[in-house]
């Protein structure tokens, strides 16, 4: 096997260890509090942790997009909800033969959605099943009311072909209580007019260790909880040691007393900030500062290494702002385990846009 | 031939009479005053791009990565310039292998690399050309001064199995003058211990209209001027007209009269600001500022339009900040010539990380 210090640079290494760890700490918790989980597969795009998940308690996968169901449901993943609205005819068309080969639910949010949904799915032998997607503070999608919600509701179950089947929310990081208190009134809402709601979908990794206090809530889906990153160090849900992903990238050049350059730019690292300064954490030298990026370039502070800090030629591993992005540029992350190369797989899910 | 509007969404499409028409304007401008144009892949990531500059007088490409490399060559072209410090034992050996079936020329800018190129092609049959990338005020990599130039130069010079072939720079954008200074001092430095410069190259998409006052450099190396994008618009390298790439997306959801969401998020536009404000440009909703972006989804302030702007299930063009990190998201874009789909081609090039 190829030793990590001989990989080709940029590479992104997976600590399986700390995969485990982190999967099995969030279903522990989620049993613990009498809630299902379903973990969101985009940070991973991997059916062999979607998998793992499962095995370990995880009811089903979450997926954003039909081109990532289409590829769990090729690697034999049976039970999905797909997060995402699904408009048009092309896309339509490709739920319907999702939905004759697995179990896919769906959300939708206005009378649009679902009369392209109720069009495509009246007189189908397999109804599908739609939960209604509450905006209850992330200002992206969602019905604004616990009203509307019961009024979507109403349609979908109006409609033939489709099954109501609960509701999902996308709360906003850090306001989970106002999520909570919205979901609640809605429940009173639906429990009023005798209506069942099988599933009350929450998520996001910043408030996992919160997931007690969702109210009403069911279900958790969360998704970078499985390789956690210095966004989640930042908002207090994971630890360094808890990450899992790594940029692993070479010092390609050190022009002055002060600068390093690696080999790893936006198309490895992403520009994604997320409130954050600077493009990465460096374990290995946290002094160090990802200064800036551009596409193949990392610029790196390191004056507060007095000797320069990390040599040309030196390999440095770099906990990324965000993984899920970063896992979409790589067409292949490498396994490894207590500093040995295990495994490299490709990531099959990744660039599933549509 | 499918139609644009059954196209599955987030899509990119790329314009191919402005494309045309981008490479000739470049050409004609580089060949009015003398100067050698050799356009940067990293935009675009096709070859059939790259051979087309090169029918209109591009004296070859330049590449940013040994993959990228690796898929021109495979394509037939047959000269190029690598204008990244190539590190290591991995990368040496397949810097060996190509430049035994192509012309490739690399930079350097530090004794380490320098020392790595002379081991790996000392006694090599081919040599190797080699530039020295110089610092001229972009603050990433570079010999930071003209001496530092030369004296890396003899270094070159000194080193069996490689050839001094001049010098390289990419100037910060706007700082073109200072660059043109950095490298005549340079040129005067050469002249004066009679060392022949084959090349003098700089580039920036930004200031190619400033190509003219390059000074003593002898080629250009353009990247974005062929699709063009709002960054450079913002920095008057082009108008919205010019610009042929455009990433087509779906409204699927609007939840308030002000907000609409479409299925194009970083996945699909990217995190790259580049000092800009939002997300993107919208012809057909001037008014309309992408202010968000998560994964997936892209949130649009359309409260400028008091009938909301774009309805669900409306598919709308975006012309985003930084085309090229968006080709590298896409495994392939849409040929389009009039608003007709043309051809739907393979991003051969995308992902070429290392």
């Amino acid at each position: 096997m190829t030793a990590i210090s001989e990989l080709d640079t940029p590479a992104v290494l997976i600590d399986i260890d700390r995969v485990e760890a982190n999967l099995k700490r969030a279903q522990d918790f989620a049993d613990g509090h009498g809630l299902k989980l379903r973990p969101h597969i985009k940070t991973h795009k991997l059916p062999r942790f979607a998998k793992r998940a499962i095995e370990l308690g995880a009811v089903g996968i979450t997926v954003q997009k039909l081109g990532e169901a289409e590829v769990m449901a090729d690697a034999g993943i049976t039970d999905m909800l797909l997060t995402f609205n699904i408009i048009g005819a092309a896309k339509l068309a490709r739920l319907k033969a999702l939905n004759e080969r697995v179990t896919i639910r769906v959300v939708a949010d206005s009378g649009e959605c679902v009369a392209g949904l109720a069009d495509t799915f009246a007189g189908s032998a397999r109804p599908l099943g739609v939960l209604v997607e509450c905006d209850t503070g992330m200002g992206r999608c969602g019905v604004q009311t616990p009203a509307a919600a019961l009024a979507l509701a109403r349609t979908i179950m109006a409609s033939p072909g489709l099954e109501f089947h609960g509701l999902m929310t996308y709360p906003a990081a850090g306001k989970y209580k106002a999520a909570a208190a919205w979901l609640a009134e809605a429940k009173t809402l639906f429990d009023a007019a005798g209506i069942a709601m099988p599933v009350i979908t929450t998520g996001g990794t910043p408030d996992i260790w919160h997931a007690d206090e969702a109210g009403v809530a069911t279900e958790y889906r969360p998704g970078t909880y499985i390789y956690m990153d210095r966004s989640q160090v930042a908002a207090g849900a994971a630890s360094y040691d808890d990450c899992a992903l790594t940029v692993l990238a070479t010092v390609v050049s050190h022009p002055t007393s002060g600068r390093a350059i690696i080999d790893a730019g936006s198309k490895a690292l992403t520009s994604d900030l997320l409130g954050l300064v600077g493009h990465g954490y460096i374990p290995a030298y946290p002094e160090a500062k990802i200064v800036g990026l551009s596409e193949e370039h990392g610029t790196l502070d390191v004056s507060a290494y007095a000797d320069g800090g990390p040599k040309i030629g030196e390999q440095i591993a770099i906990i990324p702002n965000h993984c899920c992005p970063v896992t979409n540029l790589f067409d292949r992350v490498h396994l490894v385990r207590g500093g040995e190369l295990v495994e490299t797989v490709a990531v099959v899910a990744r660039g599933r846009v549509d």
